[in-house]
């Protein structure tokens, strides 16, 4: 039994479900509908694949207008809506619950401009990551935000999530680079928000969205910023026999005022199972780091010896830079194996907390005890130039309890970051994985202002119901103003 | 009489004003509570000056916990708060009511904490933009957005209206700068949102916040991102006979994929003013680019070397790029004192829009026959990269209509701003300058949700009034919420 609750499925909306399926197959084309059970299995779960509920039906809509039909249907019938993107959450962002309603974004996959001189692509939402930047890649422009999994995730649910990816050191989260949305409301409202131009007169509404986990609306159509494509790229290994050498060279280089694109970091345990997996030749040692630079040759030449020089005061077991595409593929295809070859070691649970990079040494040093104290492995492979730490732990599912344990653990080490002047979260959201941990970030006061802003857009809180805050505070709430009316 | 029209006082407000008065001076200190009319006279009006208002009072405290006491007082007494900076907004975003108390932020003038390795300043709100970088120099770093008025404005404003700058086409505005606030609710709570992490769980209250023109709290601190100051910077001065090569040669340049940190525009009746006040050696021509690229050495010659590629295919009648510190200051001389210049000329309305860059062509052609139609002069003078317009109108206040009249034509520009595709405003804010144009921007529904935000941190809406949402729509919701209630 998982520490995390999901909330009992509505009877009566259970009850009312011939007629709730009526009524979203005249709202829909027939193929846009899934209701079969062994076909809804299929969206029972995202990444965190612990928790799994099947829910009523899955939407499949093409079109802006045929989300709005469903969002009508369900706010008509009161049954709660999961927004999906492609289903990758980390922090069961996606979980259905038995009594709601699936909108899958898969089908939303069409690039609908690119503007050049106004530097923005336009696209559906469910579009995958990657396919925006090889829309742009003939241009020789980008879309900066690159979470791991971005062969799969949809810009759908990168705007719900806030993602950020390996880069964000230098170019920014998606908040960073979204400029504007088309958002369907729970009431079947569809809205415009923000846009290709800078500049926003009155509330920034659309910062408000990214990041909202599905909590206002479904987005359906994003405008992304791009970038031009840098002339070159060179990432360089750094190895380390400790791992206090390794964070210090992390807070070496970002104090010294240089900028890379990325600065990722593995450690020991990491190491031995991406080189049994990937071999892709790193050093057997503490810690490894990959720092990569962009920029012309010029610039990617001084950087790269400043970086170098920073880090051999610090007693480099090894250190190379890359001197070709061959050399770049072979030094970056050890971290791109990582979650891979962290899985062929058992079951894990993979954490995203951030702290100030000036506290990566005693965070690592913490979550080393804590992993005594619980008693389970854990891996460290994150992105260490801006303090977003993905603590890997390792369990064994059919083992009785130990999933309870790995989140118990998870909890712990969560909690330190937020002590530490850290944050629950870098990228993957609070989903339900978190939902219970945000009363150690936020105040009493300070849940109710965002719950207050969600019964703005959601008033009957059927949006992505369970997920990011806490079960038992936004019951009392409910109770409360039930009481009152 | 100006065509924008502020609501009368509310005579129960001033017949209590003895009571109100003997609140506040048992709330504050001696000399943080400006109530002699002779005095508050310095309050009456920002550089919107044509707006003018004395308050009731002037709260000039000196902590976050003095802000809280003067919030509670005029909660309690249900008087209107006007959050003000130093004054320098165009939008008129801290005129006064005379049922009003400003709370001034000047005095909250601290630097709390400078953080290199986690890369930010902690500062109180009331400290000057062109302070914050001051104090960074001596460790190499600065803060990114540089509003014209660094000199005199502050981060309180800078927050309040998502400022931006010459600088901000490559590092960005406000938004992109801004980590976390300390903010004063009108319930006269406080509450710390987002901080020195990336990463922020939750509903991002901290993006709506910014921007957000003092509606919905009074920010008292900020953490702020500081950058590594660039190795060098150098600009480039291009000169066209037509303002239609010049806009053109901005579209090609932000086509190419270069980005540099500034591209200004200024036309020719702005280079007239400025040659005849400054002497800064700007051709007599139609219109002057000033294009300034940062990096290191070899970087900067690169891009210059491309900039003046892509200029000299459009016939340019004068093109140099700066040698040294003298020349990159004869270059920038006349641009900095464009609005002084312009100040000779009689009285002006400072613009603030935003256009596509693609639209910049069709948008000057319009203000042009716009000037004929209104019979008033204008100079455009603005941030070209990212298309962010400042007309400048030329009007003699002394007579009778001119105001009334360029008002009408800034309405005129605003209006075609936004049927381009553009915005309101670009940095500005909206004020009570823009107010009744939000209609042009945001659908009735869109405006609503605003609103409802807004009643979510300020239910009776006490916090900088009637500024950002149209009189007679806001008017009308509180007539139908009183009709219900």
């Amino acid at each position: 039994m998982p520490l995390i609750s999901m909330p009992e499925p509505d009877p009566d909306i259970l009850a009312r479900s011939p007629q709730i399926l009526a009524a979203l197959r005249a709202a829909l084309p027939a193929d846009a509908l899934v209701t079969d059970p062994s076909e809804t299995r299929a969206y029972d779960c995202d990444a965190l694949t612990a928790y799994r509920c099947a829910p009523l039906a899955v939407a499949l809509p093409r079109t802006t207008e045929e989300v709005a039909a469903v969002m009508r249907v369900c706010g008509d019938h009161g049954v709660p809506v999961i927004p999906r993107g492609a289903g990758t959450s980390l922090a069961g962002g996606a979980l259905p619950t038995t009594d709601s309603v699936v909108i899958g974004a898969m089908r939303l996959r069409e690039v609908l401009e690119i503007d050049l001189e106004n530097r923005f692509i336009r696209v559906q939402s469910g579009i995958t990551n990657l396919s925006v930047s090889a829309a742009l890649a003939p241009h020789g422009f980008f879309y900066a935000p690159d979470p791991s999994s971005q062969l799969a995730c949809t810009i759908a649910g990168n705007v719900a999530m806030n993602s950020g990816g390996a880069h964000c050191l230098k170019y920014g989260v998606t908040t960073h680079n979204l400029m504007g949305v088309r958002i369907v409301l729970a009431s079947g409202e569809v809205v415009e928000l923000g846009g290709p131009e800078p500049g926003a007169a009155g509330l920034d509404l659309l910062g408000l969205v990214c990041g909202s986990e599905g909590q206002l609306g479904l987005v359906t159509e994003a405008t992304l910023k791009i970038i031009p494509k840098p002339e070159g790229a060179r990432p360089m290994l750094i190895g380390f026999d400790t791992a206090e050498a390794a964070g210090e060279c992390v807070a070496r280089i970002i104090r010294s005022g240089l900028l890379p694109a990325a600065i990722e970091y593995m450690d020991e345990l990491c190491l031995r199972a991406v080189e049994s997996f990937a071999k892709a030749g790193y050093p057997a040692c503490a810690a490894v780091l990959i720092v990569e630079v962009l920029g012309s040759q010029a610039e990617i030449d001084d950087q790269i010896a400043q970086i170098g020089a920073i880090a051999a005061e610090l007693a480099p077991v090894e250190m190379r830079s890359s001197g070709c595409d061959d050399e770049t593929a072979a030094i970056w295809k050890g971290r791109k194996a990582a979650f891979g070859a962290m899985g062929r070691l058992g079951d894990y649970l993979c954490l995203d907390g951030t702290v100030p990079v000036s506290k990566l040494p005693i965070t690592l040093k913490r979550i080393g005890e804590l992993s005594r104290e619980h008693g389970l492995e854990v891996a460290n492979v994150f992105h260490a130039g801006d303090g977003n730490m993905h603590p890997l732990i390792l369990f064994n599912a059919n083992a009785p309890g130990e999933l309870e344990r790995a989140e118990a653990f998870g909890a712990d080490i969560l909690r330190f970051c937020v002590e530490v002047g850290g944050c629950l979260t870098g990228e993957h959201g609070v989903g339900v994985e978190k939902r219970d941990l945000m009363t150690s970030q936020f105040a009493p006061d300070d849940l109710a202002i965002q719950m207050e802003v969600k019964d703005v857009f959601d008033p009957d809180w059927l949006l992505n119901p369970a997920k990011v805050f806490p079960l038992d505070v936004s019951r009392a709430r409910r109770d409360r103003k039930g009481a009152r009316s």
